[in-house]
């Protein structure tokens, strides 16, 4: 059996962070393989706990703030300062929007992504600001909001007005009726700040595959909240893209590009409806993008530094994870990021998941090798999110139990009979 | 990758076959070896299901037959002949106990297994008797009673009396009144028949091990009705050792041995009390033994003619399942049984499993290399119930992947490194 493992999961939302993730996993492989040389890398997507897991990984810190929340209502929340100091380069922020805007902050009775307002992001963005963040990062994902980053902005000092000149109401369900943007009030800082957003380039604003027609629904829209959200944020886009764009500068300075792959928009995209990443968190990105913002890759963004690519390519096997494994998880989540640069070199990945659901074997085309649920008996999905580090760990064991049994026939095929 | 492949699985309690549960892992297997050379070997242990699959693989046929139900309703029920005609060897009867007593019968309701019965059970008996049976074979396993069996001896014809000489009221609640026992009106064909009762050797009538101990609760006792139990089936074997067995032949004449085992016990067994598989389906076994019938090792009299050590010896590995795998499966459950007889061979075992309990782990003591539960998702039982088959090929999918995966990995060593 093979020793040298590399664990680079996600984290299991509303249960475990990825860093937690891993070292479950880790407790199940050393049950079975006590002297695995294991590399633990637990990633982040941008969603739930990215701001946390950066600051642990930066040396940063978590600063706790209390901001407007997704039914607008005060919530508290926090982003994250890395750098500054003796650190070289600029005081960096981590707005991590699902800790003020996040799906799990909007209570299950109260899930009209019409009604939702990304106002908390903007303020965060402003008390970053106010901390002396000369580079922002906006993690997107996890969203419970749907309204372009309409709120971003009015935090942020645009003012959103309907054709009789009033101050819109929040949430995407207003936004059909918007008239224009005065950007006239926006936030002065901005144009001197590096605003990289962290996007899923899977996530477009409009169109067939528009964030409200995809994303809509498990934010709790009905199929007619839906029509609406998406009818408003084709206004959202036209408005911006007059209002707004000729408003900003087409290219803030900066400094070196951050991670490795290509920008996806460098300034202003040149379609705020249809490029990679306006989608991003119910649209944020394409409000985010028409301030400044350059909408990024994540994973360009937050693998930055970790030196994946090498470490994947130094295992005998990679093992990653993900709450729910489903359709979704070829669009770009962490498991099928890790297996296409894992694939690359040549190492064999095996996918540990909570749940899975529906379209789970698409991920075998982007290099994942084999899966795992990690139930062990029939219980509700509360149960099993109490229970996850556990049941992660049993499962990890069990997994590695059925590939000691595979590896062992592989052995005498390839001892005894090299030409099966 | 291996080809060869031995599927010898259990059924699923009230869900799936045996039949059904291998075809559904054959199915998950070829998705991943189209090619696979498969040997499907579904296997019973006595209780649900048993008389069904043996007449299905003996060319016999199923005999209904409404009898007394463990609640004393008749209840619709069955029992399998096989032989007879041109076939050679006696005409054999297969009396499933759980067909006319088994828990399943028993409405949740109900279930106080001191008021159970196994009075269908005599009555299958004398129905197979009138049938022409010259032998019968009774699987125990599945049960809903802890009569000890004395609702069976009642209706073959023996007389239960308290000390008011009254006839002792149904159940094994009743059994600590119990004051003498009248053999003479027993069935004389009993005599001339041979019984043979097809237990798990493990289960034992009275002590601390004794069957109202070990499996009263999982029929709905109470502490206090164990006890009541234990103390009935005490009395039971006392009575029964000093009325009864003077009265039975030693030794009835008999065939060839069925099965390659040694026999627990011929004739009867010297000590009703702790004697092995006295304890079956909730103390039938000590019942039927005080009549004549011979206790043998379920396996030795069920695997008869299958041919199974050969089988197994000739896979690359086995696959066998079983709907709960837990602290008892090591204790005589099929799943235990494939893995000691494979691991005389040396071929390594897989075990899918509805469920995995507490104890579970101890199945690799015994043989069993890996092992993996079938759930996807977080479900109800009753779901899971439902889906078994497609969960079923579903889950041999994911875990012959994983062993791909090992495969491919222990290949590689064998190949470059056959010294790791």
């Amino acid at each position: 059996m093979t020793h040298r493992i590399a664990i680079a999961p996600s984290g299991f939302k509303e249960s475990l962070s990825a860093a937690r993730v891993a070292e479950a996993i880790a407790v199940g492989v050393r049950r079975v393989i006590p002297d695995a040389d294991l590399d633990l890398i637990p990633l982040v997507d941008g969603g739930e706990g990215t701001a946390e897991a950066l600051a642990l990984a930066g040396g940063g810190r978590l600063v706790p703030c209390t901001a407007t929340g997704p039914v607008g209502d005060p919530v508290p929340s926090h982003f994250a300062l890395l750098g500054g100091g003796t650190t070289p380069g600029p005081l960096t922020a981590v707005v991590e929007m699902a800790a003020v805007a996040g799906l799990a902050l909007v209570p299950p009775g109260l899930r009209h992504p019409g009604a939702t307002t990304t106002y908390g992001v903007g303020e965060l963005i402003r008390a970053a600001l106010d901390a002396g963040a000369r580079r922002i990062l906006i993690g997107c994902g996890d969203s419970g909001t749907s309204d372009g980053g309409a709120g971003a902005l009015q935090a942020l000092g645009a003012r959103l007005t309907d054709r009789h000149g009033r101050e819109l109401r929040r949430g995407g369900g207003a936004l059909h009726e918007l008239e224009r943007i005065d950007p006239s009030g926006l936030d002065p800082r901005l144009a001197r700040t590096e605003l990289l957003v962290a996007c899923n380039p899977y996530n477009v604003l409009c169109g067939k595959r528009g964030v409200a027609r995809v994303f809509g629904p498990q934010k709790g829209a009905t199929p007619a909240e839906v029509e609406l959200l998406s009818a408003g944020l084709e206004r959202w886009a036209a408005v911006l893209t007059r209002d707004l764009l000729p408003a900003v500068a087409p290219e803030p300075e900066k400094g070196p590009e951050p991670g490795s792959g290509p920008a996806l928009a460098t300034g202003v995209p040149l379609d705020l409806r249809t490029a990679p990443g306006t989608g991003a968190s119910g649209g944020l990105g394409a409000g985010l993008a028409a301030v400044g913002a350059r909408l990024l890759p994540r994973y360009d963004v937050l693998l930055d530094g970790l030196d994946l690519d090498a470490r994947l390519a130094r295992a005998d096997f990679v093992i990653t994870a993900e709450g729910a494994l489903d359709h979704q998880t070829v669009r770009g989540k962490i498991p099928a990021e890790v297996a296409r640069r894992a694939q690359a070199s040549g190492v064999p990945v095996l996918v540990l998941a909570g749940t899975i659901g529906p379209g789970a074997q698409d991920v075998r085309a982007v290099g994942v090798d084999a899966y795992s649920a990690i139930l062990p008996a029939p219980m509700t999905l509360v149960e099993a999110i109490g229970r996850s580090g556990e049941l992660l760990a049993d499962a990890t064991e069990r997994a590695l139990r059925i590939m000691a049994l595979g590896s062992r026939l592989g052995e005498r095929a390839g001892r005894y009979a090299p030409s099966a």
